[in-house]
């Protein structure tokens, strides 16, 4: 679980070669970034949708972020409430808006450089429900939230909280005093805030402020802060996303504007088609941002899939999910911002669909190099639920891959000659004294795959492991410990929050 | 299934635009082979490798085969049964190996082209067991082998056959009829002979040349046979892998060199070490072939991964056999020949774990560029079981995958420009003449995922994809037809088959 640091209790017991650490909570990329498209075929995409802005526009429903794109040179028209900005517009923001920005956690330890080439990991997030072999499926509620943040917390593959599954037991005007206490209480790593009307988002910066003990310029000298912007594709940015782009932006946090276009529905048919449109809508998105401040953290983002025509139901693992994946890599390398992604599942339940959907969509964003994969660990059923046994089986992928971002060393001692040399034909490795000096180090060890034969396999009780991840989650929740400076941060909001409460809240956005 | 005809199917109702064609039968990797060791690596590897084939030697069992190297200018010690073999040696052989091999099928339109680039999948082999939901775990058996051609031959997507799950029912010196009668009659795709004894190649390579009426010299002119030979890891070559390596060179016949190094157990327990083993028996094995005839067709081959060092278990789906593949790939790729790998699962059913297994080795596979993927369907625990319900999902991952293999065709029109004019903000798109033009092709077809609501899916039994799998596979086997020509070829083997059968047959190896 606590990779490194388990590492690291082994290698103080031995002498012999350096410890094999695996540091999971600072990963870069292992694996060069894929194409899809052609150099010609990135251009065309992003020259249509310079297009596509000045000539169709976006509708904007937020006076104030009409009148920014406005006092910016766009071209607005109040009656429609449609903007049309300027391809000069983009490329200034494009020009202001950072290439690197720091992701402030409350231990610093999990800090987290969000810049092309890093490869961070979100749990499944904006879940209704939630469901595991023990307790069934059922609404999100805030005992479920608190022990999934106690799952992401978990593991250090998880380097950066999500929204998770909702607490709707929570009243809308107090569940963000909830969502911060539980973060900021049960975790140390990096904070979701969700854009739901300004008041929460204010007061949710607040939080943060009061729990770290920060004064207001190092607060917005770092993102403590993250949310999603996701644009309603085709064309259009509602009330609360675009307030949650421009007070984001303005204190400094970091909003990443993630159009979800899936193919065959909100976007075109085509891979080509959907990513005009998802590159479209996230420069306007950037812009915005840029020009509520310049120089503000934002990110270039997109989860995009298709959805099955007969039904209408989105689909995730697919080949046009791992097309869109690519391609929204080259489009933002091609403007030159980090990025997110996704993974995901449309699985009903924790099988092999889901194993597959959710391999097939980490191993696109490995290809596609994605700064952020979001929902890369629990997500069921295109998002409706948190799923525990999910979750430990897709850690084990998580894992995996972490494990490939540290190089081989490759050192003399590495090709093993002396072993080589001391078996014998048709002999073994096993008592080697290359292989005695690395045995406890050598391999990943696995979290939930088994390995012994059928008939050791069949006497323990014929698990699958959907099964042993119910038994894992459970003594995860058991070994659980609450990080450092967990209970003074909950101290420190405690005040705030009972006042709010008493107040009435505040109230999320119309 | 048969994607390329459905499609065609499809395409014929249809004139608005070219039907999108996925040619599953003949694949080229997508995306460029990656790296996990250094071009330094790379040759330091092969360098000791070299070292190792001079110095340490290997033991040949085979007394003629011996004599091939020996006559080659290996040194060769009689009482040891050592050959050490100079680089000058290899670096011949490694001159005269083909870079692009002939694969034959009986149906030429199956026929394959082994080379760089190439990307092929075969499904799992030799497993003595099978099991499937119906009938459970049972020793593999002529009926058990017969239903799993049927079900490799249903799905273009497979391209060459394997030894599939072992029909023990039939006694051994009959056994190559059962198994070439099976090949034979059930499919069309490029067929696998066994390396088990010489009297049961060149039986085996008889009634491949009855069955196609093939002069001998047409028959030499192409790889109709397929073998594996694994070395005795470390540093041992048994008798009938090494008759093999000989009788299949001779015959003009493809063997495949796959070194099974299992990282701890028959080879060292570093990723480099475990290569230059692998990479040295490779060598020697293709060496042989060459010394046996110049230019006859052979592979480079690896299958490595790591065992749990606990227990001595294989596993699969690792970081260590992701790290192997990929590096066996940069080895062949330096020696510039095409090269087998595999993917598989260590896990005892079909079930996350399984798929989770199974999708890195594929996606390690696609990283290193393989040319051959063996036991890309159906393989569980560690090879020992061939799995109904597995292959299935199994399926699904090699479709996704080979959907990828398509470019995107990128013309103006796949921009999708006059659909996103239409469009207004916040609409959908399903109803564009863009989408309708394109709606039935568009998107890869599920086999086995349901993308039906929660609701939908309890309703219909809340069915796992490998519960659902268990119907698939009937319905594959009640829909089976056999191809064309099949009952020709049957005919043309029977009296040979009748007559051979009541002289007892022919023996295996010892």
């Amino acid at each position: 679980m606590d990779q490194q640091h388990r590492r690291r209790g082994r290698a103080a017991r031995r002498t012999e070669a350096p410890a094999r650490v695996v540091d999971y909570r600072h990963l870069r990329h292992p694996f060069a970034p894929q194409k899809v498209l052609s150099d010609d075929g990135v251009a065309a995409i992003h020259e249509m949708a310079l297009r596509l802005l000045e000539e169709l526009g976006l509708r904007v429903l937020l006076p104030e972020a009409r009148a920014l794109y406005a006092a910016g040179g766009a071209l607005v028209d109040e009656g429609t409430e449609m903007v049309r900005l300027g391809r000069d517009i983009v490329a200034a923001a494009l020009t202001s808006a950072p290439r690197s920005i720091r992701m402030r956690a409350p231990n610093s330890d999990r800090d987290l450089t969000y810049e092309e080439g890093a490869l961070i990991f979100s749990p499944a997030g904006g879940c209704p429900n939630a469901t595991d072999a023990l307790r069934g499926r059922r609404p999100g509620n805030l005992a479920t939230y608190l022990e999934t943040l106690k799952l992401h917390q978990s593991f250090d593959v998880i380097h950066k909280l999500g929204p998770s599954a909702e607490p709707q037991d929570v009243p809308a005007p107090l569940r963000h005093y909830a969502m911060m206490k539980g973060q900021l209480t049960l975790s140390d790593k990096p904070l979701f805030v969700y854009a739901r009307g300004r008041a929460q988002v204010a007061e949710s910066f607040e939080m943060i402020r009061l729990a770290m003990g920060l004064p207001e310029e190092d607060f917005a000298a770092g993102a403590w802060a993250t949310t999603v912007i996701n644009t309603n594709s085709p064309r259009q940015i509602d009330k609360p996303m675009a307030e949650g782009i421009i007070d984001f932006a303005r204190a400094g946090q970091l909003s990443i504007i993630t159009p979800f276009c899936l193919s065959g529905a909100m976007a075109p048919v085509t891979v080509e088609g959907a990513l005009v449109l998802q590159h479209a809508e996230c420069l306007a998105g950037i812009t915005l941002a840029q020009l509520a401040r310049p120089g503000a953290p934002v990110s270039y983002g997109g989860f995009s899939s298709n959805v099955d025509m007969k039904s209408g139901a989105p689909a995730f693992g697919t080949p046009t999910h791992i097309r869109m994946a690519i391609g929204t890599g080259q489009l933002a390398r091609h403007v030159g911002l980090p990025w997110r992604s996704a993974a995901g599942s449309a699985s009903n339940t924790a099988d092999m669909q889901a194993a597959g959907e959710n391999h097939m969509g980490l191993w696109a964003n490995l290809m596609a190099n994605a700064t952020l994969t979001v929902h890369s660990a629990g997500w069921l059923e295109g998002g409706l639920t948190f799923g525990y046994e999910k979750f430990i089986n897709d850690i084990e992928a998580l894992q995996t891959i972490a494990e490939l971002c540290a190089p081989l060393a490759s050192t003399p001692d590495d090709l093993a000659w002396d072993a080589l040399q001391d078996v014998a034909p048709g002999g073994h490795f096993f008592a080697t004294q290359h292989t005695m000096d690395r045995f406890d180090r050598a391999f990943y060890a696995p979290l939930v795959a088994d390995l012994s034969n059928h008939g050791t396999w069949e006497a323990a009780g014929a698990r699958t492991s959907t099964e042993r991840a119910t038994q894992i989650w459970q003594q995860v929740l058991a070994d659980y410990r609450p990080p450092e400076g967990a209970a003074e941060r909950g101290e420190r909001i405690a005040a705030f929050i009972a006042r709010r409460s008493a107040e009435g809240g505040a109230p999320p956005a119309d």
